[in-house]
């Protein structure tokens, strides 16, 4: 039956009976293809049945449909043209997220959470402005992205547009990547893990069929998520309108439930709730029984027992989630701080070691730093850890709360740099420029595991300001030794030739390092002079550095992070700064924004792998030997 | 009495009967000296028997007092030592905001809205690991602020520490600086205006006597703030007890009440919200009858009458209200958004003249943001008005959810720049960095009120990617008209000298334009060949820029923003990337927080006065001239 289904309309000509039939064939060609490519297999179990439902009511893309978090979008995908998956994530193929450059279905492709419920606010004012008055607007959101504090912040705005139609589909699965807010973990999994939850299913369908659409509004969703199914099913206490109608909760795999409870919120013509409880990892026993995250998002496995393939390597992930747990037990005062990403920041096994010291707040970023902010002030060191792209979220509070208060506060950026496969809102490639502007935070770039301990350790021990510790996503390289130091730099090559200015001075940042010392080595066999340093700390850049990059004919920076405003900027500024007129080059990610596809190939593509780098700095100092020789005082 | 109250322990000592008494003479030494300093008078009004009561009942500083959006801190320095305000917000005295420097009883600075909580939330924490459970901590936080969804995120997360002391003051008043959210400001007024407020009174005396400390628990807090008086006063329904008690609502001015209710909640042993209505402006009738903000913030006043001396001059905030009226007058397609700042933003206009074309979000900058996008998304082109300090807060959103969209959203940034007296949180010195880094995006800076115009016309025109135009506080300056045209710039200055490279090109960016022509006049008046391009479009740079730089011996950009990662770097980076190796100066702000002080001052010490300005690029020209005609082959 899938193979029919070509659009939505051809959706809506199947009869009610054939929907679960269908809906078995999508669960079941989604883990065959998912267990080829990997994916967010878990989260698009969960939404099988709901995603057929909302496709069913309403007409897309007239109505959009907007999916936060766009990686529960997978069905989505299936129902509107895109069956095959078998190129999902990989360059030129199916993007993990909706694309708008794939389908008039899809709308918004960020997939940074809670920002659904604001981009539907202003498509219904648009309609409303413009008249368009039988359009509705439909936003599915996870109970987890309600943490985040924009979607309250929408609510807000949504509740007061009284006749604009705005349906807001609150799929509550009791979890973000792992069960939203970890104080409440223990509570949410044994509630779900009994047979409680069967009765919710059957008290579900119960009250909605009785429920008139003037049921408990807004804050019943939200108390929902907070306090999880114990309150959704018992609503003993109703209170004035808020003006968001509330239907719910409903069976999000009860078909034909989903699919009532949509049509009486598209017809009720004002903002409406509609709270929808679903098992994330459906009908995939391997998903449903793995307790961690239900297979949020995951690499190639083995149907039969979801299984991965395990990677060999140590990840840089892992190595700080070591050093987090010894640091921890060093020193009482290191507490650590996670938006809702336990595990995939490697906080899990502090949080195991230290249970009094770990707070889980939410996929709400902002809180994560002002509140860190306030420990520091009560005399606590915080390790806040976060994936680099997420720290945008917490820019303002980064720089007024944690960095004008001076406050020792520590911010751990993993998946730092180009991350790839997960397309242009993952790539971690923003923050050493941001970060750039905030005075009193020192940046600090590992380039292998023993500088990551290391750096680590020199970050938590300061105690009047912010510092950040950046790493990329992946498989950490082997061990790069120093070879000298110049002040606080490590030197990792030196090929000088005897009494000449050396030729070129490559600043490598991170963990481009491996890279800068490849440039080096195949300079350095074609004669030139060339001197590796690695700043560890990039800001504030090394007292040395200028008068080190004063020795030299030309100074080039390699990072990944984008060009712009970065480490490259802050090295040709303080040269200019010192009216040190040296000629320098920056290498670094486009300041674009990147399809999906491999990291290497992306870097390659931007010209910074070795040999190209290479051949770029070998032109560079032929260029700058020839106008030193021109501008020589003939004789 | 007030003469005898040197810290809270001499407060401590006053019998209840006295407080209203020293009330009253608080309130009236903040009238008589603000009105020679301006400042925030309103604000402060509305708390003074407030601040008294926390400081009778709260042990300041070990228990901490926070102050959200610390402008209402006035009557709190007046009782920790800090009675004479005649230095306020001058240089050298007294800050306007919380001051760590001044005083033990501070803590927090900055006077970005909504953050108040997120500390509380993490000292209490503090507290807690480290077993200081007799300690309470108190944030002071207005309705306005709880439309921040960070408020939000810290409610969530301060409901599930049940054992935390955190007091939750909610001043309610019914506004942020206008009415809290625009849509509702006529409902909210009317029940402030009537008689139904002292009923109100009335009745929140008589709940605070009978009500047990667990009463209506969070939601009514929040509730109250988004549907004003009317839901609070008739608490028809409860619900079940989130974990956040509620106590109120109190009359904020009935001394004794306030006392007695935050008597209760220090006792209680855990957090609780404590909701308080007061007036702002109370107790001086210029203020109270003042209809736009009740005397929010204003300059030196006269007390009899309430009247400020007119400040001459046409302000930017002017000529941009102004230009809008006209653009959606032009433009039935053109929609405005304000973050509660309608008439400080110069939006109040536009709402009179298009009322169904303007949203008031709340102080909700992630949310203006994103919806925004919805809204272009839908056909329309949105204009975001915010002050330059507050973008910030929605980096992330003008990143991923307009630019990565490419979505037509004009933000129009005010108050850019050193804006001086309100210390570091306000200055507007960071959005030219960080939105260097977003890809799609056009930033325009207008030197005078014709190229505000001018160039809010064109961002408004650009449909498929973000625009911004950001613009000074104050008055604008005469026109600077262009002599000519090189590409897409403006010529403001062309002093050549016949034949020969001329000496320096000036890039001007926005208003420091009048600077550097004086300082071409300067330096031509020596000589000294100058020639004088305001970019009109900084990002991206005009095409024309780095040939005509080449033709130069020196390059100097001269802009009023953090000087790291701003035009000056971009500048750079693009003669860099040209490998065009003139050497660059650039002269910005200094990258650090600023004490307040006037602009003038701040700007003259950190060598941005013209005289200073050209002695130092005197000095730079005379440099490479010694060093090109050293350089020179010999002969």
């Amino acid at each position: 039956m899938l193979e029919s289904v070509h659009n939505p309309d051809d959706l809506k000509k199947l009869s009610a009976e054939q929907v679960p039939q269908l809906a078995a064939e999508i669960r079941e060609s989604l883990i065959s293809q998912v267990a080829r490519t990997g994916g967010h297999l878990g989260p698009n179990l969960g939404v099988v049945e709901l995603t057929v439902a909302l496709h069913r009511v309403f007409d897309s893309p007239r109505d959009p449909i907007l999916f936060d978090t766009g990686h529960q979008a997978y069905v989505h995908k299936m129902l509107t043209g895109r069956q095959d998956l078998s190129d999902l994530r990989s360059e030129g193929g199916l993007s993990g997220y909706p694309s708008r450059a794939e389908s008039e279905h899809d709308f918004i492709e960020n997939s940074h959470a809670s920002t659904a419920l604001s981009y539907a606010d202003g498509l219904a004012k648009a309609n409303e402005v413009q008249g368009r008055t039988d359009r509705t607007v439909v936003a599915l959101i996870g109970d987890g992205a309600l943490t985040g504090g924009m979607a309250w912040e929408a609510l807000n705005n949504i509740a007061e547009g009284k006749n604009r139609r705005v349906v807001i589909v609150v799929n509550d699965n009791g979890r973000s990547y792992s069960p939203t807010i970890g104080g409440l973990a223990d509570h949410f999994a044994s509630l779900r893990m009994t047979q409680g939850y069967e009765q919710v299913l059957d008290i579900a369908k119960t009250a909605l069929n009785r429920a008139p659409v003037v049921g408990p509004p807004l804050y019943e969703a939200l108390h929902g998520f907070k306090k999880g199914l114990k309150d959704a099913i018992q609503p003993q206490i109703m209170f004035e309108d808020l003006g968001l109608k509330y239907l719910g909760p409903i069976d999000g795999h009860d078909t034909a439930a989903v699919e009532k409870a949509l049509r009486r919120a598209r017809d009720f013509g004002g903002p409406v709730i509609v709270h929808v409880l679903t098992h994330k990892g459906k009908g995939y026993a391997p998903a449903e029984n793995h307790e961690e995250d239900q297979f949020h998002s995951l690499g190639a496995f083995d149907v039969e027992t979801g299984l991965q393939s395990a990677k060999p390597g140590l990840k840089w992930t892992s190595v700080f989630s070591e050093e987090m747990v010894s640091l921890g037990s060093e020193r009482s005062d290191l507490v650590a701080i996670t938006a809702a990403m336990l595990h995939p920041t490697g906080l899990a096994a502090f949080a195991e070691a230290h249970p009094d010291r770990i707070y889980d707040v939410g996929i709400a970023e902002q809180h994560a730093a002002t509140s860190a902010a306030g420990l520091a002030m009560g005399g606590l060191h915080p390790v806040v850890a976060v994936y680099a792209t997420f720290l945008n979220r917490c820019f303002d509070q980064v720089l007024m709360d944690v960095a004008l208060h001076r406050q020792g506060v520590t911010f751990v950026l993993d998946r730092a740099g180009v991350t790839g496969d997960d397309g242009a809102s993952h790539n971690g490639m923003w923050d050493m420029s941001i970060l750039q502007v905030v005075p009193n935070l020192g940046l600090a770039v590992p380039r292998d595991a023993t500088r990551l301990r290391e750096l680590l350790r020199e970050a938590v021990a300061v105690d009047d300001g912010p510092t950040v510790v950046r790493y990329p996503k992946g498989v950490v390289g082997a061990d790069i030794p120093a070879v000298g130091h110049i002040g606080g730099m490590d030197l990792l090559r030196r090929a000088e030739k005897d009494g000449r200015t050396p030729d070129l001075l490559l600043v490598a940042v991170g963990a481009m390092a491996e890279t800068c010392c490849e440039v080096a080595d195949r300079m350095a066999a074609q004669g030139i002079g060339v001197t590796v340093v690695d700043p560890r700390w990039v800001k504030p850049l090394d007292p040395a550095l200028v008068p080190e990059a004063a020795r030299h004919s030309v100074v080039a920076v390699v990072e990944d992070n984008g060009r712009v405003g970065a480490v490259g900027d802050a090295v040709a500024r303080a040269m200019r700064d010192a009216e040190i007129d040296v000629p320098v080059r920056t290498f670094g990610v486009q300041q674009r924004f990147l399809d999906h596809a491999k990291r290497e190939k992306i870097l390659g593509e931007m010209g910074l792998a070795p040999q190209d780098l290479a051949r770029k700095l070998i032109e560079t100092v032929a260029k700058q030997t020839e106008k030193a020789l021109a501008d020589e005082p003939a004789g």
